[in-house]
């Protein structure tokens, strides 16, 4: 078994919002992330991909592929855009990184099998800053 | 001579967009960075004084100091904010990385000597990612 | 299960030293790193915190929280000290990244329960230089 | 049990190729990769050794041991060469990452013990480039 | 006058070799960089443009489309080639970064005008490792 | 006229403290630098080289032989040192970067022209901290 990690990125706004609360408490619990006219992040995607690799490519997984679909599927719904109003996959849903790399898990797992017979979808890695990330393994069937 | 930096980051939403341009020829000039929705960056600003190591400290300029100044007079008004709608320093200006340099030294140019009296600022530089930034000298007289 | 991570960082001077052995010896088996007159790094901390996201705030972790909880919990007592002479948890112990990593645990893990309900000390990654660090996950009960 | 790492680094050649296909199969697969005349990567190496500190060194290893380990028995037989023609673990074998995580494992997994009484290799990371990487933690015995 | 940078980077193979010595002189001189096998790096290379900004876009320099003929007239060029067999403007050139760099400037300067009525190429920085670089600011008229 | 870079590292401790002022002042100035048991860094040193390229080799100056006199005229001297106490090049000098880097210039500018006809030492770069950072070009003669 072995784990074969692509990065890639997208720039986006977005704000920390319950908007079952007042401005006030969103301003208390958030604090200058609930900014209404938004603020915004550089973001680092990792995916991490495991299996046996092909013996006829020494390949868990075509990494040229991993990235069109990472892309496709993901980072271009995402870039350049506000995370709240923007995305379909966020809607009705508080943009935290924790939401985000979750909606995220949900696209990708099912579609790696269509690019790589040998992989699975084993982690996500999201960084909102260069210190600041979060990290996703799915959940036990 | 010598040449002293600090780095300080903030991190930012914003809209490349002319107002004196239709919808259409903004997102034909600026493409994805016109979505009026916003984006958004994690920027990292880099401040450079120059001048002779005051000989009882051996000091251009107190690091601790400059990055004070930097925060209070820099980045805590573009730190989770936008900067189209946000920043007093910004408004009615295109919100361009070249544009934002020039503003923030023309506030930090005449404070560095509130700080040092050896110091001069010589050079800002900004980077909007990794990959993209810019460079300001100031003006020659 | 999401996880959360929080990058700090401190300056410190230290040796390795163990005072039951000759200076010959100690030079012996750590090399420079045994310099009687200390040497010193900038350390990175990671610290990673697991649980489920608050449905309330999207949050497994307020990391605004984590951080200040990391600053004066371990960082503060450890940024511009000596780590065998300034720190009262590193007392009678041998200053190696190793026990440092498990002394900070033993300071961190019961205190993140006073600031997130839904999270628990998952990991800790403590860089000494860009190219050495060590990870500590505690110990099973 | 503690984890601690060391990263070293070589500069070398390769290009992904199966010989049991035409040139035609090969650019199909691996595009540019494939190219005959090669291409090369800076790549680091992230090596991880497991176990208890030794209580009177507070070290699991001695990092100055693995370094030296690591570029004797790897990374002198990789760097500033090509990984296809010059490298005798790799002979006949596809010189894609997944491979050779997979052969520095089989070479360091039984030498860590040669520098610590402590330690077991746990797991190597492999950077093709700062967005793709390969990781290997051995096989269940 | 802003200066405006950006990055691309490209992997490629190279080996230092004069041809005009023998294999011996070549291996006294270059050391494991003559290895006839070739090695390779990732490469990074920065371009930075001068100038006074648009008032009517804030842009010095339009970086998508500095980006895009960074590509096309150069990176796409380099990418995944062999330095010395595989690219025309380097054919029997001694394949080091000095040569490399000046190649390049060859081939933007002339073509930044064609992007922007603003700028001029003002410097070029090529990454070879991520401790080895070479700068160049062209040649005074 | 080309400009060509190599980084080396040391780690080192020390503090700021001017002997002639009391540990009060000191303490006032320096803030927690100024701590009497030191503290340390994680140094990152450029040394830039300028000249044009040798016809032969294609180099301004050979980055092997650059690496091997840094190491062994300033960074072996203050790797795993106290730069106040171990350093004879700092002794009776405050140990700011700012007075650091200048005692470096003075060590390797006249040692370039030993190990290349066609470079001459243009400018260093001292990192104390990533965010911390001194360049010095020399005087004007």
């Amino acid at each position: 078994m072995v784990y074969v990690s692509r990065k890639e990125h997208f720039n986006a706004a977005h704000k920390l919002y319950n908007p079952a609360w007042s401005r006030e408490k969103n301003l208390d619990v958030f604090g200058p992330c609930a900014n209404e006219n938004w603020h915004g992040h550089n973001f680092d995607l990792i995916v991490t991909v495991k299996g046996v690799p092909d013996p006829e490519t020494g390949f868990v997984i075509d990494l040229k592929k991993l990235s069109l679909l990472i892309r496709q599927e993901v980072t271009d719904k995402l870039d350049h855009k506000n995370l709240n109003l923007d995305v379909e996959f966020m809607k009705d849903k508080l943009a935290s990184c924790e939401n985000l790399i979750m909606e995220i898990w949900k696209i990708l797992a099912p579609k790696i099998s269509t690019i790589s017979k040998f992989g699975v979808l084993h982690a996500l890695r999201l960084y909102e800053t260069p210190r600041n990330y979060v990290e996703y393994f799915g959940e036990p069937n």
